[in-house]
């Protein structure tokens, strides 16, 4: 049998562990045979050596059998889902399931809640009354045959060992590890049994990942992984320096989906919401127009209809905040910069976000960015509207934002959204 | 008030962390406040990024803060310890305290258990019927004004984060660090109140620094830390490629420094011990010469005070052994090799050691060299005779001595062993 420390020495002194001492570590950790604090010196050491591709296949494998594994093989439409590695006003999950599903294929979409700055899905369709994001494995199958696609809670039952890893990690600082970030997610959406995957790698100021290299090697480390568990998989890598729409929150950004699920949307998150779903119906085989479903209300009514099947009103009004306030323009120009990350921060600290994962979240708070990268302003015009429901919030919010605006007199350089592809 | 996780960060980051920091984080790890899981992955941290001198000097204040710090002002005689890392056959602690002592000098040697193939000092001197290795404070200091020397187990109450760190290290792969090595051996050296300190620190097979730069980085980084405390410190880089002396287990160690002190030591044991006897006397400020008092009588009259006192008797018979066994030369010519670690590893397998620190040791089990590299042997004469009260136990030992013995048809080139001196 393996011994534990042993293990943690030779990942240490960067030597590679075997699928079977990988298996065994994983097992012997969920049995409690390997304690946090010995399991926390391994990944601290992963964190400086890494893992290679065999090693993080046998970790990632290892992390989805310690669970079940749903089947969606009764479907009689190819199963296909998206993950994003978040980024500040990323709505997307909320349009993309409905619009894809309207073009044939079933969207799977297990998600997680919101951590940190940037909001998460389940926090955004909460603020819809009556809404539930806890379905049973049945109910996930029975509203992905009868709607097309679900967006709800990932069960307890999912790669619970990378439940237990991933609270370890918080503590430990040693979330920040590309092998462990892919194994996290992909061993989640491998469990969730869908058959073709799209990632949005996001870069920049406001995604989880600042600099292209470092996205495109996690991009590239999940593709691999997908694809070797039988997954199709491939990625995009999009541009995350300014929010995505203009609406940050999760009402807030349910009302600008609802707006692009009819047609309506911003430009950049129509761009992005169509090639993803571009992406994920090539994998799944379909031909079809996404773009046609956003402006002939196919979407809208699968989105209607999947809000319904989970308990939601989709007619309701959603929660709005009592309290307003504005950051203006300092001088006349083109907006340069709008800062992700500052704007998420902000939304955060007004109330949208969560710090600890038993905290409630605001479904009111956010931020309508009135004016985006690109556009003409005029000083004492207003960029951002900043909502709460608690207005002492107002001051450590725009703490945040200081720096965050920058105005130029001339219009900037427009940059792509889409960065790249990995497959 | 600092963040765990935060600091933690910094430190995998590779920033320095404040003696501030240092002082909270250990604070808050023996209180209960940073968890095993946060500690751990910090150690590991530690390990690939180091401490620079200014942490260390916070880290090992902050262990020795977190215990009582013995007082040896009232004693009339200057006061100095010697430190090793361990050697295998290294019972040249049993020999330099009352050797010193009997040159003037008070000896306080808190010592700790062996764990691994090295052996500890207490292991031996407990197969001496009676011997107790644990006193309190106060029969410390009452044995030191007697008789000028002690050895006995360091107290709970010295250093007491340092033993649960150690504790922690043990199992999560994080014992191998410079900065947790030099700290966790000078925080019980400092916060046990000697004026000076000798390290003899070994390099070589029997050693745990392998290699020269190891052992004088070590060696560098206890001197400048002892210093820092105000504790003259020096150090001596010793060679440790063959057993020290000819004896190696408890008993039979034991037997070897009582002829030692007597003046029938072997040439290497004296020549190690004279050398770190002559910077203790210098660190002290005595002018005396230890050799005579190896001849004269002197050191071993300190010696039988010193077992009496503990409640010892040191004229019983010590435990011998039930089984032997030899190993042969296997050829005629001049023994080049006689590997120290692999020795150690056979001794400990005899039962002289343990694996794990609540077993018990056998008294009588060992090795006796009976050639030593540079001794001239015959093909089927013995080179090691192995001792045990088991001797179902002789065929894993011999195992460890595969290939540890080497044979050449010249003498070996003698090497010295003493190989540095730093302060």
């Amino acid at each position: 049998m393996p011994d534990a420390v042993d293990l943690i020495r030779a990942k240490r002194d960067g030597d590679r562990l075997s699928p079977a001492d990988i298996g065994w570590l994983l097992d012997a950790y969920t049995a409690g045979a390997v304690a946090d604090e010995q399991m926390s010196a391994l990944l601290m050491a992963i964190y400086f050596r890494g893992l290679d591709p065999e090693e993080l296949r046998a970790w990632t494998r290892a992390m989805i059998s310690s669970g079940e594994r749903l089947d969606l093989s009764g479907l009689n439409a190819p199963t296909v889902d998206k993950h994003s590695t978040g980024g500040v006003g990323d709505k997307v999950s909320l349009i993309l399931g409905p619009l894809v599903a309207s073009c044939g294929a079933a969207v799977p979409q297990l998600s997680g809640r919101g951590l940190g700055f940037t909001g998460g899905t389940l926090d955004k369709l909460e603020s819809i009354p009556g809404w539930r994001a806890s379905l049973s494995n049945a109910d996930i199958v029975r509203v992905l045959a009868d709607v097309g696609c679900v967006i709800c809670a990932a069960g307890a039952g999912l790669a619970p060992a990378d439940r237990r890893l991933y609270a370890l990690r918080d503590v430990t600082g040693t979330v920040e590890s590309i092998p462990l970030i892919a194994s996290s997610i992909m061993s989640k959406k491998i469990a969730e049994g869908t058959g073709s995957l799209v990632l949005d790698v996001k870069v920049g100021t406001g995604a989880f990942m600042r600099d292209l290299a470092s996205a495109r090697q996690l991009a590239e480390t999940m593709v691999e992984l997908g694809n070797a568990h039988g997954v199709r998989t491939c990625a995009l890598l999009t541009r995350m320096d300014t929010p995505l729409g203009r609406a940050v929150g999760n009402a807030v950004e349910v009302t600008e989906s609802v707006a692009t699920l009819l047609g309506e949307g911003p430009a950049d998150l129509v761009e992005v919401t169509l090639a993803l779903a571009a992406e994920m119906l090539a994998l799944a085989g379909i031909d079809a127009d996404p773009a046609a479903a956003l402006v002939n209300g196919s979407a809208f009514e699968r989105y209607r209809a999947m809000v319904i099947a989970q308990g939601g009103d989709p007619a309701a009004e959603l929660p709005s905040a009592e309290h307003t306030e504005f950051v203006r323009a300092e001088a006349s120009g083109w907006l340069r910069v709008l800062n992700a990350g500052a704007v998420g921060v902000a939304a955060w600290r007004l109330g949208a976000g969560r710090a600890r994962k038993e905290d409630p979240v605001s479904a009111a708070a956010g931020i309508i960015c009135r004016a985006k990268p690109g556009d003409q302003v005029t000083a004492g015009e207003p960029v951002l509207e900043l909502r709460s429901d608690d207005s002492a919030r107002f001051d450590h919010a725009l703490e945040a934002l200081a720096g965050a605006i920058e105005i130029a007199p001339e219009p900037p350089r427009a940059v792509p959204l889409i960065i790249d592809r990995i497959s």
